[in-house]
């Protein structure tokens, strides 16, 4: 049925492995052979594709990044309104690393800069919530005389603070965690130029339950 | 001049050269050589204090929980307003983190929780974000109808993503960057009722540039 060749698949049965090992074990105790093991190859084979440790954990931020990039655009795809597609990017990315293994090790090993040599999570979502404010703000949706800046850095304090919580704590990552943090911060964004106030429980047409939710969305 | 005996002095130079080894590699890189080296005292006398790596780093964890529950002592103690108290013990640990190092390596441990032994900091801060809400609630100062166990869960997550995201770039924890937080959040919590506006810059009387800024405070 697939096309993809044999190479790829295990390269991605790798990236999953890894995922799996730093996330059970932290990313300097993971071994190598419990990685290959996990994918069910060779440790021969994990190297044909990954020279170190640190490859095989810049690959599984790389794609986490990819999810990240993904989801973002879906939701835009599928939300004209920026302020809405804001609250539904992080209920989906909240999923994604409430059930995603690959999503949450790359979000985790981001943080330990030691070993990070891939791409800056972080700065991409606040990229990402910066245009999305920028959009709102272009079409009178927010509060007039918003210092627009300074909301998205609170809000990507919030969302990164309830990713790092979540580590300890799974509740801080659930829809209604979410849902209750915008709850809180609609208020301070939304204006009364909006035809309709932003929904804080976001999206509608997600399926629950999915690990891949915003390549769910489109199909 | 100091009535300190000689062992306890011996044990805070291990805290502070623990966490400044802890700050610069990261807890799996540091090494008891280099702890003990840097506070001027042979291995041996280190391990006269602690046993593991791991009972130093929760030491140092313990020291970063009596700041914290000293700091925001200290700060409830000058600011009658329970609004204005939350704004100022947020500045007040931001400057305690950004300027030293036994707080912001205690931070950063207590994130791992593969090496924590010790006490739960977001924990403890969390309680301490829901008793000034409380308070500011019983005395009428929230916005009515104000969902502050949201609120708090909103705080908390900001203040949290603000310390791990400073870890890349410091200007998170900036008196600036704070007090834009606080532009943001206050007028989610503030009420009509309060006497007076919070201010979100912080406190007026604390000495700049203080590693121990909650101690200057009283003084």
């Amino acid at each position: 049925m697939s096309r993809q060749p044999r190479s790829a698949q295990t390269r991605r049965a790798l990236i999953r492995s890894a995922a799996q090992t730093f996330d059970e074990h932290g990313y300097p105790r993971a071994k190598l052979s419990a990685i290959s093991a996990g994918a069910g190859v060779s440790t021969g084979a994990l190297h044909f594709h990954f020279d170190t440790k640190a490859a095989v954990a810049a690959a599984v931020e790389e794609e986490a990044a990819r999810t990240l990039h993904e989801s973002a655009r879906t939701v835009r795809h599928l939300t004209p309104d920026p302020l809405q597609a804001l609250v539904d990017t992080t209920h989906v990315l909240a999923r994604q690393l409430a059930t995603d293994v690959v999503t949450r090790a790359g979000y985790r090993l981001n943080c330990q800069s030691a070993h990070r040599s891939g791409p800056d999570l972080r700065a991409r979502w606040h990229v990402c919530v910066c245009e999305l404010l920028d959009r709102a703000e272009e079409q009178n949706l927010l509060v007039p005389g918003l210092a627009a800046e300074e909301s998205a850095a609170a809000l990507v304090g919030a969302t990164t603070g309830f990713e790092v919580l979540a580590r300890e704590d799974a509740a801080w990552l659930t829809p209604s965690a979410v849902t209750g943090l915008w709850r809180s911060f609609l208020p301070i964004l939304a204006g009364p130029g909006a035809p309709q106030t932003p929904e804080p429980s976001g999206p509608r047409t997600a399926p629950r339950g999915r690990p891949r939710a915003a390549s769910a969305l489109v199909r």
